[in-house]
């Protein structure tokens, strides 16, 4: 059976690892910071002093980071992935990056003979642990399904969706979905509790109603009480959101709730509400409406 | 065993009263056009001629008509509800209309010695067969608390919001949502497809994505076909959003992604979609975009 | 010459008057309160103790009042201007007030021999004082030629624009670009501010540039400092966007920057500043970046 | 007196070149090509061969080119202005760039002996030739005041703003609220075209009242009829729009008309319009509103 690398284990990428060894996968991985890694190898993961060095172990590579800037941290230089990879190599990127910088890389990795996906997922940590996540692939057919059996081992559906960074182009096309829906559902439930309504049963009914996505299931309750670990800040949903309006300048296609959320979540930037789940835009509207938290 | 008053058999009408049927209840009805009630009439329902008679047949009375005017044309007159309602009697509305109107008619109710409550449902056709429909009610708990088990003989989910009038309330603080969600998707749908990725796909995957509401899982295939049946067209949400617009006027709340969307109802209005499904601000957003549906 | 009445004696129809006078009109004015015309009899002005009174004595009869309900109450019932027009009488509303409302008033009007127009206005009382209010009118075409020389002793330029209830709908179209174009002036002002740049030397600059309409040269300082005299506040505003977004949905015409403007007066309404200029849609901006006024 | 220098001579920098040689300043300038400067030569301007020989040539040298790479086409590598740049030379840049880019332009200029300004100008060609420009200018205030009466010979007004790139910052700060007025006077005229008013009509009646701004009034026509020549088209408008939003993102300020206005650039090109001028939002919001140009 293939090996796995994995670089980039932070929640999600620890808990996808998490699944990899429960499904009897031999995992190689690394992360920035070791320690973090330290679980996992107490489960069977092997540790790789560099990306590089994943690559060279492994049959398949995944990563799994923040952003651009830190997916061409584990990327390029003497140490990084393309270095290790060659021939019969396969590499999957699982982070949220632009198509573009996900193409680029693809033809990088095609130069060194290796195959690439951008497979991002739809999820949250809690999707990842029940085991129902979804991953929207681009590149070549054929490499996304040689690499489907190991997805399946981590979520529970793939969807092959077209050529090089088409996958980080529906991931963004998804997300975009996510603040408009939170600012939307904030609307509701001021309006309800405006209107004389607690906020906890205006939460409530909202959540069991034909609206209550499985997000909005998540991050609904939010408005009653801060989650008590940030999984999804404002800063990490405004860099989605500004993937998305950028793909809209470049492909000319207007996006006025994704606009407008976003301006929402700028609002909660200004509010000191960064680092906090990005449902803080609803402590932005609320001020709006002349309510505190 | 108490009589189950029935006004108002459309689509949602007629399948509440089956579900009340095959739950053994005894259901007294009445509607506009007689014939479509027949179905209902071979399965057990007794008729009546005016809605009075229904008020005065039943202990227990339902209402679910399109809008205020609707309402007020089966409540008002010598041959309306108000007419047969008298002391021991409820009267539960659970059409969509203003809070207003809700708040208005339970006053004139309680005038006569009866009791009303607002119970506006949540869900479609397809919910309502599924028995998953639920209801956010309005009025007094005592009177909510009695008519609770005929209400899961319909759907399965009762909770209380507040006094008469918050029922409706609540209703609207949910539709809000659903053209704000339609009009998010369609952007997704759209950045998808003008990146290269084909609509079929890029629907598939944000149905399969923690955004997909029971909404979009229903309302979303419409960007590829139009429903065979359309339950809730443009016109109808419009009217559920300006209902939203006046309420969010009427109690000082900022509601930013509702007015935006409510645009796109009008765009698709402009565009000659009145009669179709509300799905259709996909097809508003895509003139803008550009292309054709 | 003729005799012009008046009704309706605000900071506008005072003002009216005053340049009618000024022009040696013969004027006959009434005002719901009879003190704040004291400055105007002092001038020559003929006091009536009634519309109807007024609408006896004068050849053409002028209204000028807050709303339609304010409208009505000066038109309608035993001492109302219509009680006293008959044929050959001309009357002129200049209020803002829903063109179908105007249109109805017309058909009574013509009812009673009368001829009528709606007239409303552009400019502030700033703008009356320099002689430079413009009309636009609705009505018949020879009606506004009979009453022009009238207009231009008020105003400096008279536009027919068409038929009954079109100078209603032209002066809403005109309001609706208010409220945005001090929204995104006050975009451009927090923007400079908050990049390090002085709020008054944005102010400066921004007043002189290609930006600067007669109403935010007016209204443009109020965000340095409150008016002295506010007279046009967040609720009359907040009524003629409404005026144009019921039109919006009337014609089928979507308004996406009017509808997301008027959020920001119900958000300036929900931090209590509903009596102050409508300019606090800065304010309500300013808050939403974090910034105190 | 000292000698100017002007690299860029497009329909702006000749006009501003014409108006420098009418005040009798000598003037040496350089354009990408020559041919377009002939008129200029023709009257008196002095040719250079490179952006570094005007730069050596004058003591003041002016840029005004499209955007920032187009700056730094002209000011980098051995032929551009900062290598002719020394001590006691002032660099003025009037064009619309980034901030931040201007900011490290300026230090570039410094660590060279000279002194750099940020002087972008509101106006079009027309309130140039009618010398009406005005100037917002960033730097330090003594150069500021040592090229005044330079400027002063091109434009009317002159306001110092503040430190390095806040000319730049203030100049975005102004331009977007061009696309907001336009859309807002778009929502004005279509309301009342489909209102039944005469769209030459509508246009009049705006442009005669409160919210003409100088902007509306030279491109408000464009409504009617395309200009002959378009000075300022869609692309370009919405490079200075993504400034804008750059910065609002930069400086946690929501922009909400702007993000919003902006996306109806967006559907002008994607109808195709983006070389028109960025009044086509007009065109845009027609669309949606189900109504031809």
């Amino acid at each position: 059976m293939s090996t796995v690398g994995f670089v980039g284990l932070g929640s999600m990428g620890s808990g996808m690892v998490r699944r990899l060894l429960a499904a009897k996968r031999r995992v190689v991985g690394y992360n920035r910071t070791r320690a973090k890694a330290q679980p996992l190898l107490d489960s069977g993961m092997t540790w790789a002093e560099t990306p590089r060095a994943v690559a060279e172990a492994a049959d398949v590579v995944f990563t799994m980071v923040r952003d651009t800037p830190a997916l061409h941290a584990v990327t390029e230089g003497p140490d990084g992935i393309l270095a290790g990879l060659g021939p019969g190599k396969i590499y999957v990127d699982m982070s949220t990056v632009s198509p573009a910088a996900s193409k680029d890389l693809a033809a990088r990795v095609a130069e060194r003979g290796g195959k690439m996906l951008d497979a991002p997922v739809s999820g949250s940590t809690v999707t990842l642990r029940e085991g129902k996540l979804t991953f929207m692939v681009g590149g070549e057919r054929a490499t996304c399904d040689a690499v489907t059996p190991i997805l399946l081992d981590i979520g529970a559906k793939v969807t092959y969706v077209g050529d090089h960074g088409q996958g980080a182009l529906m991931k963004i096309a998804t997300n975009l979905n996510l603040t408009a829906q939170m600012l939307a559902f904030s609307e509701g439930v001021l309006l309800a509790e405006k209107g004389g309504i607690h906020r906890e049963t205006a939460v409530e009914v909202l959540l069991n109603s034909a609206l209550a996505s499985p997000m909005l299931r998540y991050r609904g309750p939010f408005v009653l009480r801060d989650p008590e670990e940030v999984l999804f800040d404002v800063n990490m949903m405004q860099k989605d959101m500004l993937l998305a309006l950028e793909m809209g300048q470049a492909l000319d296609v207007p996006l006025p709730t994704t606009s407008l959320a976003n301006e929402f979540l700028t609002a909660a930037r200004a509010m000191g509400l960064e680092h906090k789940d990005c449902a803080a835009v609803f402590e932005a509207l609320a001020r709006l409406a002349g309510l505190p938290r």
